[in-house]
């Protein structure tokens, strides 16, 4: 099945807000056989709501939009495709009693502005899709000749609650039961890092372009470079045979820069394959700032490895926290190996964990010298293990982009480190 | 002048990627008077990249793409728009002659892959746009009647870079000459923290919708509710007269709130102001696990003022290196007052900073009691100022979202309060 999807909002088109909708639509309805043929986004105008949903929906009848269900005046989906449709604007008492209700349980937010009141008008025929997560209920609206449009909040994490308890399910019966029901999209993503898109290519040779008859794509992010098989147009078995064939002769290729595979977050991993061989983590951070204690810490869970750390940006706390030589920063400057190693050195030590991780480096735009470019970031592991003196991994990598890419680019090397570190000591 | 934006590529569809371009490309273009009038994003394949240009093309003339220049197989924006233009592709001895010099000077990439020879390949008649970001060149393809196609490539970095080298310099001058080139779009938005959409609402009465005449449009985010004031088709001096009263109408009732203007980072503003009266800061973080330490450390330039901090996660870092008293964990719980006064107190004197900021909550999603749901947090601000003993604001807040956002908001309110504790200390 192939969809549309349009999202709503001056917002979007004047590039104050980045969309995260989308991309978590896309992902979630991929997963149960639901293609996203064309994206769009316009603005807060009723008449451009309607000339993109007709288009939309003359091409696969099947639409989803975001945004434009608040109570404010710029919200305008509800009329533009009620018209489209040719339906009347109906006043909803069941809304506005649940809108009340919300007020009433909630007297900190004093009384029910009168511009809520909108929100309890649908267009005449429409189903209510009920909204646990917020007050702005989705409608699903669909002609006699069975195209529909389905309307979604646009704050993500009510359209992510909606999608879940309505969408999913409702599309996953009309794939089931649409002609071509038993033909699928699928797709497998293995996740790489440490080696760039052009250098992948060449160690897959007569693969760069796709294995067992199946395209390959080649994605670049801080993270790494990602490769998507895509199986289109066969039985979901089949399709996944394929792509099980396929990440095979991939894998047999590049096996050594692979850490996961679809949207596996190699914070996540690093943690689980710490947490099954009882060790902890704590880090020394410099150039980073935090970046990699946030990576880390966005992991549910990540308390039982993750003991803490140490943002050492001045110099100070580097020597007073975390026990760096002032004389090796003196000798060496403080993007060097011996600071890199003695962070994380002293991150395992002072914080008693079995692993440190030491990043110090120049994030930019200042800061460069012809000999430490920005770009430049020395990284260093600490540990596992109790042999005394303590192993130490130390690794200094050239990264490209900006100042928020070159952070990202370094806790993720430091993570793969950790990774490699790790899972060479047996669990 | 309305132009429409086109982003190519799979990734995109299937959800894999963020977009963060079309955003950035607003912004600019917006800042010239080039307004983007629809959003879409095809996947990489010839006949969808050809009628979404070709689309586009019938209703504005003008079209920007992003994406599919690359050497992969699945690069086909240059083929497809030669064709909708009905203009044979040809080979670019230039082009190539370029290619072959980067990789001359960089033998670390081994030779130049067969595939890259295809970005050597270009529409008749097309001005090619040299790319000082990357391998790929972009392209300006444009007909005997003025209506244009400019390709750009996706990588962030390359775009971006080669936006500010040839599109704005030409789009400028378009603009300017170009009929009804003395009318511009604009818009100033107000950010504000600390309230939530409907109590502005509320506050702002019957400014609610607008002011002077300009539509006003309520945009909540992680870091507060964005206020965008739009004026649309006057000349740009009227148009920056009308915005301006606006403001200040908005600023009479709501400014308590307003932290700042357009893109203003609070971060920045923050450091701005401890810069301006010489105070340095320290951070204690647990629930936010680096995340506060990562906001201040991506400002470029923040190491004068932001010394470091401490990621206290376990129990055992807040006592050992911050001193937080473990009687006080045990009586009240890690996620209290007394703890979050403690951690600023403690990363203020461990650090020797002037201001401290400790936060400490329930991120979620595990975690939570009745007593303590997730969203609680606690965050304190120690300082500035000599006085003993040291003057700290506590604040307790319920925050909602998911993991990541609560995390986000709990840094943003944290910075809001040194905001106002610094900015209470006269420079």
């Amino acid at each position: 099945m192939r969809i549309e999807l349009i999202t709503i909002g001056d917002e979007l088109l004047l590039g104050f807000t980045i969309d995260t909708n989308g991309a978590h639509l896309a992902r979630e309805l991929g997963a149960v056989g639901v293609e996203i043929a064309r994206r769009t986004s316009v603005g807060d105008r009723a008449d451009d709501i309607a000339a993109a949903v007709g288009d939309a929906i003359r091409r696969t009848g099947a639409v989803i939009t975001t945004g434009g269900l608040g109570p404010t005046s710029d919200d305008l989906t509800k009329p533009a495709i009620a018209a489209l449709f040719g339906r009347p604007m109906r006043f909803d008492p069941v809304i506005y009693a649940g809108l009340e209700a919300m007020w009433a349980a909630r007297p900190q937010w004093g009384p029910m502005p009168a511009a809520n009141r909108q929100q309890a008008y649908v267009p005449e025929g429409a189903t209510i899709l009920e909204n646990r997560h917020g007050s702005a209920p989705g409608i699903w609206l669909e002609d006699d000749t069975g195209r529909w449009v389905a309307m979604l909040p646009g704050v993500p994490r009510e359209m992510r609650g909606m999608l879940a308890d309505h969408l999913v399910p409702r599309l996953t019966r009309l794939v089931a039961s649409a002609p071509g029901g038993d033909v699928v999209v699928r797709s497998r993503t293995l996740r790489t890092v440490g080696i760039g898109e052009s250098a992948l290519a060449g160690l897959l040779g007569d693969l760069a372009d796709g294995a067992g008859g199946l395209p390959l794509a080649y994605l670049p992010g801080t993270e790494g470079v990602d490769l998507r098989l895509t199986a289109r147009g066969l039985p979901a078995a089949e399709a996944d045979e394929r792509l099980g064939g396929a990440v095979a002769l991939l894998r047999a290729r590049i096996g050594r820069f692979v850490y996961g595979e679809g949207s596996d977050d190699l914070a996540a991993l690093v943690l689980a394959a710490c947490r099954e061989r009882h060790l902890t983590i704590a880090v020394g951070e410099s150039c980073t700032g935090g970046v990699l204690g946030a990576r880390l810490t966005a992991v549910p869970g990540s308390s039982d490895v993750f003991l803490g750390g140490v943002i050492a940006y001045d110099n100070s706390v580097k020597e007073s926290l975390l026990d760096v030589p002032s004389a090796e920063i003196r000798a060496e400057g403080s993007v060097s190996e011996p600071v890199a190693r003695a962070l994380a050195l002293g991150a395992r030590a002072r914080i008693g964990a079995d692993v440190g991780i030491g990043v110090t480096g120049v994030a930019g735009p200042g800061g460069g010298t012809p000999e430490k470019p920005v770009g430049t970031v020395w990284i260093a592991v600490a540990g596992p293990g109790a042999a005394a003196p303590v192993a130490v991994q130390t690794r200094r990598t050239m990264l490209v982009g900006d100042r928020g890419e070159i952070r990202q680019r370094a806790a993720q090397i430091g993570l793969d480190m950790v990774r490699q570190a790790v899972t060479t000591t047996p669990a």
